[in-house]
């Protein structure tokens, strides 16, 4: 865990705990400005997750993690040994900041069970022991899916990602990109494409800088040049993140997903899912059952701050969609390493 | 032909010819602002198709009918009876104006045909009674196309369009959005889901435009949600146009457009290509044969004036695909209806 003060974020900043106060790297403003934004209240992180400072599902959970230390400081402060009933509040609102990442829910999840064996005495460095754990877990977590990842790609070739699945969206290194990391030191990764992934812009704002600063040959397209780009023969995988994986092995990531999933079947490349165990939701049976945050139509309307779409345009603006299993070729997980995704193996990987 | 005075544009003048000068609606800033543009010579129309300020392939060849007449104007101005030699310059200057849309070439293939039957005296009113021809002719064209594709729609659906392949892409009325006029007319559309469409957002500014004002039912979406659109049942069609349509019936149009028909064919979806004749080159055999338009990267790096991308990022920017034949349902054009189109079926067609 870093512990110098924060000036300049560095794409494995995403989130990061100095001196008593969390600090998010602006993820809006990258890479145009790389600034930091800090927080010692639940309430303002929660608002960050609904805002999009921080996006990427393992880093929401991690920073839900680092918000529940901030909730259980204020509420020891204010309610003394009342602090598990005067917590409650704020768990609800991290737990409402977005719907679809499952991470955010298993951080709170997992800090709540932490919380139900504490005393009514000072929880704040408790819960802050656990946070940094969590962090420093998923950052290990994305080590090891990077290792495994980088193994199922047998020889050098290119690649397709979409959004980003990077250092910016984990506790650090990344889920696709870090299978990318992985594979770009092992000699195996030529060149990267990133899908610039409207309406935010990730992959050209986010991928294409976490990439460029490692010095990762990375090529930016529209989400709409993919087809053309696989029909060149020159790409071996798609590789991306995702925000829940069901039991059954449906992945739910950033929209377009599914599009790029079908597209990678007809032209017989391979799609490997990057993810850590803390994605997977054994409670849904499938991807019918994850809830599609919709978000604003005015992120359609217009871009780079300025308005394209005539005034009263109607939009529709899922930021996510569905996978079905059938055409996702792995998921790779910390755990290990699951092919042709079913209910069955995804249960031996968790168990 | 309109022959008031222009001011502000309607989405039938992408071109429109008044008191000697060609008047271009400035797809470029509509919807923000509706303007037109207007030139009395052909190479500044040249430059006018090649920075995108008329767009749409049909509208493209148009435009270029008359540059041609306005050379030939000014070539005999110049030039009296030698303008024949006069004019040539300025022919090749429209014909490298844009390398995808065939339109262009066959427009200014045929004023080259008159051109070779004119004499010496002035051929200015023959040259511009031409290109008002063929502009009447598209027009009327894309009549036919509207009436022949809403025939293929059996039952009120839901449709996907990418791209503008509206009035603002033709001579009038359009032809993808021209089928979509008549099956509204007919009770057929219940809703088009327009591809925003990166990186020139013609979806978004034009589509969504001229659909607002005819009032039939538009939503937009990402390009990459077309996908999960797909997967709910809802959508019966993806109505596209073409920039050029090879022998056997391979499709080159709006870079997506092949995504998209992968994707249609997953889910059980239609395709319906709706073009003139004028857009169909006998001449080539395939679409490995149509020339593919890579514009700047810059197009890609930034959004609204505003730069996204990190500075010195890396991007690919074709803004055409080709669609196989067998990924095409129907090839509509006012001259029938072509089925799972084969080149068999299109020198049918053509013949």
């Amino acid at each position: 865990m870093k512990t110098t003060p924060p000036t300049t974020p560095t794409p494995d900043d995403a989130a990061l705990w100095h001196d008593g106060r969390l600090y998010l790297a602006d993820q809006r403003i990258l890479p145009e400005r790389a600034e930091f934004l800090s927080y010692d209240r639940a309430a303002e992180v929660a608002t960050a997750i609904r805002d999009m400072v921080v996006r990427g599902a393992p880093a929401i959970g991690v920073a839900a993690a680092y918000g529940v230390a901030l909730a259980g400081r204020e509420a020891y402060s204010n309610a003394g040994a009342d602090w598990k009933q005067a917590i409650e509040a704020d768990l609800e609102r991290l737990a409402a900041s977005r719907p679809t990442a499952v991470n955010l829910f298993w951080a709170i999840r997992r800090m709540r069970d932490l919380i139900a064996r504490l005393e009514a005495s000072d929880p704040s460095q408790a819960l802050l022991d656990e946070a940094l754990a969590i962090h420093e877990e998923d950052r290990a977590a994305n080590r090891r899916i990077g290792d495994l990842g980088a193994e199922l790609i047998t020889e050098p070739t290119e690649i397709i990602t979409h959004c980003n699945a990077g250092a910016l969206a984990t506790g650090g290194y990344g889920t696709a990109l870090g299978v990318v990391r992985s594979a770009h030191a092992a000699g195996k990764i030529q060149r990267v494409y990133a899908d610039e992934t409207r309406p935010w812009m990730q992959g050209a704002r986010l991928t294409a800088w976490e990439l460029m600063q490692d010095g990762i040959p990375v090529t930016l397209q529209a989400d709409c040049a993919a087809a053309s780009l696989m029909a060149t023969g020159r790409i071996g995988w798609v590789i991306v993140g995702s925000d829940r994986i069901a039991a059954n092995g449906d992945v739910a990531n950033k929209i377009g997903t599914y599009g790029l999933a079908v597209m990678a079947k007809y032209h017989g490349i391979k799609v490997m899912v990057a993810a850590p165990t803390s994605t997977v939701d054994m409670a849904i049976a499938s991807g019918a059952e994850i809830p599609i945050e919709e978000r604003d139509p005015d992120e359609l309307l217009g871009c780079g701050g300025r308005r394209i779409a005539p005034a009263g345009c109607a939009a529709r603006n899922p930021v996510f969609d569905v996978t079905p299993a059938a055409l996702v070729d792995a998921i790779v997980t910390e755990r290990g390493v699951v092919l042709n995704p079913t209910t069955e193996k995804m249960r031996a990987l968790m168990d």
